[in-house]
C-alpha cells in the first residue's frame, strides 16, 4: 500500500510548508492527514544536520560530511516521525487504541505519542528486548507484552490484535504506509539544511529499511515538485547492516533479486538493526531494490568496526549514540577506502538512536577506572 | 561577575538574531562571544514549547499551561546551553582543556561539547553520581574523576585545577558568568514561541538556580530592548526543590535574607536538585532574591509528589523525564490549589533532564509485570 499525491496541484499551490506547525508537521500538505487538529506532536523532526569535518579528516575521507541527528528526536530515535504520523492518522480515524510490535525504538516512540494523544497503546516486544527500552515504553503508560522467540513472533501478535480488535497497527514496517510518508520528511529537511540541494550519498543503518525507502521517496518528490532540475539525479542510498545479521547485504553481495530471511544465532551490539526479516522478507527486497535503483549499495560492518565507529562519533563529534547508529559512521571509512565515495562528495550519515538507549549495556563494555588510575591520567595530561 | 551589554546600541542595530546560526546561537549578538567561528554547537536550544492542556484539566488548573522541553537538548539536559557557550568561550580564549565539577547533567554536557571542540575535558563527580551519567560523560572521552564526599568536594577540586593549571572552569554555577548568559536564551525562545509575549509564571527545578537567574535576565533584556512595553511586568519566577534538600525554599519560608547550606542526610529521587550548597550558599541567596523580586516564590515537593508528577508528565504528555524535571509539573497542582496561579494565567514549566538519565534507577521502582498479568490487562482493556 502506498500513498499518492497530485504533485502538479501541489507544485502550483506553492504553499508546500506551513512553518507555523510544529516539527515535521510543517510539511502537512505532503503528509497523509486531513485535519490539522488531529496532529499528535511532541516536537519531532527539525533535527540538526551537523557538519563533521574533523571526523572526515581522521578517516582521511576528502568529502563534505554531515550527520543527520535523528537520535535527537523526543523519544530518542528516528521512530518518532512514523509514530507521530501513524498515531495522528489513527486519531483522525477515530481510534482509541493502537497496537505495535517492536524490538525497541518504535515501541517507546509509539507509546509516547499514544500518551500524548490520550490513546491506549499495546506493545509487543521480543522477550530479549533491552530492559531500558521496555522500561521507557512502559513509563509512558503503554501495556508492554513480552513475546517469546524472535521479532517475527511479536510482529504476528500485533497483526493478530489489529485484525481481531480493529486497532490501528503502527508497526513501522511497510505494513503501515504512514511510516514511509513520515520518513520522507528526513529528505525534505536535509534538502533545506543543505541550502536547497541534494547530497550525493545518504548512509542509513538498515533493519528492514523503511527509512531508506521513505527518504528516497522524499528526494524523488522534491524533484517531482520542481525543487531541483528534472534531470538532477537522486542521492545514492547506502544501507548498513551488522555482519551478524545481514540478510539484505547478503542478497546485494550475491546479486540476488530477492532477500531471504536470516537464520542462525545473532549476537550483535547493533540491536536496532538485528532483524532476520522472518515472514516479511519482501520488505527487505524493496529496500534492496531502492539501494540498487539509487546507485547506492548495501554493506556490513564487523562488531569491532561498529564499536570503533561508536567511539569515533562520541569522542570526535560529541553525539552519544547507540552502536546501531554508528554503523552509518563506520561505513564512511569503508566506502572511502573502496573508492565508492568520490572526492568532494556531499555525504549524509543518519544517526538513528540515542546513546541513552544503550547505556545499560555499556556497563559491561566500559571498564570502570579506579580513582587512582584517573588521577594518574590527569597528572600525565597536565605535565 | 556579570556580563553587560549596550542595549540601546543593540536595540538600534535591530539585527538581534542571526537565523542562519544553529540553535541558541541565533542570539549571538546577545551572547558573550566575539567570533562566529568559535561557536561550538551540537544543535542545542530551539527546544519545543508544548501546550499541555489535558494535564491542566486533570489537575483542575484553569490555566494556559506549556512545557519548555529542555530535556530534549543533545546531551539530554538544559546544561547543553551553558556548556555550548562556556566551551565556545574557552575555545575563543585559546584553551585546549576545560575542567568542570558536576553531579551529572553538566558533566555529560561539557564532555560532549569538549569532544565537539576537540578539547580535553576533566570532570570531577561525587562518588555517588548515577553510573549512567558517569558512563555518558566518559563515553565522550572525558577524564571522569570520582570524588569522595558531597558535591562541594568536587566543586573544590575543579576550582583547584582551574587555579593551578589555568583551565577554564565550566562549572555551571554563578562561578562562570557564561552559564547565566546561555540560560538567558530559554527566555528569548519562550517569548518567541508564545508569539511575542511573556508568560505570567515560569516554574523551574532548582539546585543552586542559575537557570532561574538566567531566564529572568533574558526576560528583563527583552524589555530593555523594547520588545515589550517598559511597564510590562516580568514573569513570576517559581523555584521547586525536594523536601529532602530544600535550602533555598527553607530560607524563603522562614523569610530569611540569606540561604544557609543544607546539612543532614539526603535521600531523594530528584538527584539533579539535590544540592546542599555547602561553600557557595550565596548562589542560593541570589536565586532566593530573584524569586522574591519577580513576585514568584520557592516551594518544595515530597518524594511521593515528585514521583506522581513524573508519571503524570510521562503518561499524559508523552515526555519521558527524570524526576527532578517533574518537580516543575507537580508544583502546578500545589500552586493552583493554594491560589498562587490565577485563572487564565499563562504558565511555563521547564523540564530540565531527560528520562533516560534515570532509566537505570527505575529498574528498582517499576515492578516488572509478568506476561500473564499483562495479558489479563490486555483482555480487560479489550472487553
Amino acid at each position: 500500500m502506498e500513498v499518492k499525491y497530485d504533485y502538479d496541484a501541489l507544485a502550483q499551490d506553492g504553499r508546500l510548508t506551513l512553518p507555523e506547525l510544529p516539527g515535521l508537521w510543517k510539511y502537512l500538505p505532503l503528509l497523509p492527514l486531513q485535519q490539522e487538529e488531529n496532529i499528535v506532536s511532541l516536537g519531532e523532526g527539525g533535527t540538526p544536520l551537523l557538519r563533521c569535518q574533523r571526523m572526515a579528516d581522521i578517516y582521511g575521507a576528502q568529502i563534505e560530511w554531515y550527520i543527520k541527528a535523528e537520535h535527537l528526536n523526543p523519544s530518542g530515535s528516528f521512530k518518532d516521525r512514523p509514530s507521530s504520523v501513524g498515531v495522528s492518522a489513527a486519531k483522525e480515524a477515530g481510534a482509541e487504541k493502537v497496537v505495535i510490535a517492536s524490538s525497541g525504538n518504535a515501541a517507546a516512540a509509539t507509546a509516547a505519542y499514544s500518551a500524548r494523544a490520550g490513546m491506549e497503546c499495546v506493545v509487543f516486544v521480543p522477550e530479549s528486548t533491552d530492559p531500558g527500552k521496555v522500561i521507557q515504553a512502559a513509563s509512558y503508560g503503554a501495556t508492554v507484552i513480552p513475546v517469546t522467540g524472535n521479532y517475527s513472533h511479536s510482529y504476528d501478535m500485533a497483526d493478530l490484535c489489529a485484525k481481531r480488535f480493529g486497532w490501528p497497527n503502527i508497526t513501522s514496517t511497510f505494513l503501515n504506509p504512514y511510516t514511509v510518508e513520515a520518513d520522507k520528511t528526513v529528505a525534505y529537511e536535509i534538502f533545506e539544511q543543505l541550502g536547497g540541494r541534494f547530497p550525493d550519498v545518504v548512509i542509513i543503518p538498515i533493519a528492514s529499511g523503511p527509512l531508506m525507502i521513505g527518504a528516497y521517496k522524499g528526494f524523488d518528490e522534491l524533484r517531482h515538485l520542481g525543487r531541483v532540475p528534472a534531470q538532477q539525479p537522486l542521492p545514492a542510498m547506502v544501507g548498513v547492516q551488522s555482519e551478524q545479521c545481514m540478510p539484505i547485504t547478503r542478497a546485494y553481495l550475491n546479486g540476488d533479486a530477492q532477500v531471504h530471511c536470516w537464520d542462525g544465532t545473532i549476537s550483535t551490539i547493533a540491536g536496532g538493526i538485528s532483524d532476520p526479516l522472518v515472514g516479511y522478507e519482501n520488505d527487505g527486497t524493496l529496500t534492496l531494490q531502492t539501494a540498487r535503483a539509487s546507485g547506492g549499495m548495501m554493506l556490513c560492518l564487523t562488531e569491532g568496526e561498529i564499536w570503533q565507529a561508536t567511539q569515533m562519533v562520541e569522542t570526535k563529534v560529541g553525539y552519544y549514540c547507540e552502536p546501531t547508529s554508528a554503523t552509518a559512521i563506520g561505513a564512511v571509512s569503508k566506502l572511502w577506502n573502496e573508492g565508492f565515495l568520490k572526492k568532494g562528495a556531499t555525504v549524509v550519515s543518519v544517526l538513528t538512536g540515542h546513546g541513552f538507549k544503550y547505556t545499560g549495556r555499556r556497563c559491561n563494555i566500559l571498564q570502570p577506572i579506579s580513582k587512582v588510575e584517573q588521577l594518574e591520567i590527569l597528572l600525565k595530561k597536565t605535565q
